[in-house]
């Protein structure tokens, strides 16, 4: 993992292979000391941990994808939970045949690379505030 | 529906169960006074209203998605038609068993939340313009 | 193809029926003398090119979509190598019935239209360089 500020509001972040995508998304954070931000990338990995919200569940459907997937579009935001980075990614991927899957991400690996742009917005900070009626944190603004 | 101003150009937009997507962007941008603008998020919904383009047709094929989705990536943009904000948007979404469907989105119902950002380009208004060819209002550059 | 610069470092393309994403896009790279970037945007077009990265391949499957697609997202990026602009773009696409397929994009050919956002990053440079292990060139930060 390796990460470059480009500009002052700009990191480029680029995993190898090997690396876990939210892990590694948090160290950048907190070694970069960005705590809120959008986020948008593309790469290729296995092991991906999805979830789907379910709202007669109030919470997620988990599923496991093991094989190799293309990173079409890793889309979200980091915010702030009691005091620390939270990272809300979206993750959209290719199986062999092309055909997309997706979810929101809890975690994956990477094989080849993968390039990420975060889009620094720390002027307001966004905290998540726990929810009761869809029993997860919101942003609060 | 919520929204917050964290920079000049730069709008947060947080919707909750039971809104409309289109209708609340249109909302935020009317009160927000947004001409001009990128616009990219994810979210959870239901009661998708999706169409693409077909060529022999010079127009779009409709389908509706009644059941709950993971809203994997929201992208696109907006403009000005007839000096109103004009709203195009794409959008990738992940069923239960996290297959992906998409199209250019008409409307759609929030069911857990969603997190949109909205970046605002208001230096150089871009207007919408019929195109015979096509059939469909095209950015006027 | 028109293109528009809208601020320093914003440029919208406007593709038309018939134009190649992949040759327009390097076109307007050269023609605007962008270096690096970051890329974004919707449309829809047929005749895909794409590709998914294999491990054991060291390198990438290819399959050619030659129906008509919405394209739901088209991300990725503009860096240097051998000093010409270097486009790396995964993208996203809905078929008749609207579902979704994608991976890394080797070439397409617009229907409609495409509305394409480039953010140029110009102040660092990022160049590519050749990686043995998964045999591609990588961002070299």
């Amino acid at each position: 993992m390796k990460y470059k500020r480009l500009r002052e509001e700009l990191i480029v972040l680029r995993l190898e292979t090997g690396d876990k995508i939210m892990e590694s998304i948090m160290k950048c954070c907190c070694d970069a000391h960005v705590n809120c931000a959008k986020i948008s990338g593309i790469g290729a990995g296995e092991e991906f941990h999805l979830a789907v919200y379910r709202k007669n569940k109030k919470g997620y459907k988990r599923k496991r994808f093991k094989g190799e997937h293309e990173i079409i579009d890793l889309n979200g935001n980091i915010t702030l939970k009691d005091n620390k980075p939270y990272i809300h990614i979206h993750i959209s991927m290719a199986n062999e045949d092309m055909k997309l899957y997706g979810g929101h991400l809890e975690e994956g690996t990477i094989t080849a690379t993968a390039e990420i742009f975060i889009n620094i917005i720390d002027e307001e900070k966004i905290n998540r505030k726990y929810d009761d009626l869809v029993n997860i944190y919101l942003m609060d603004i």
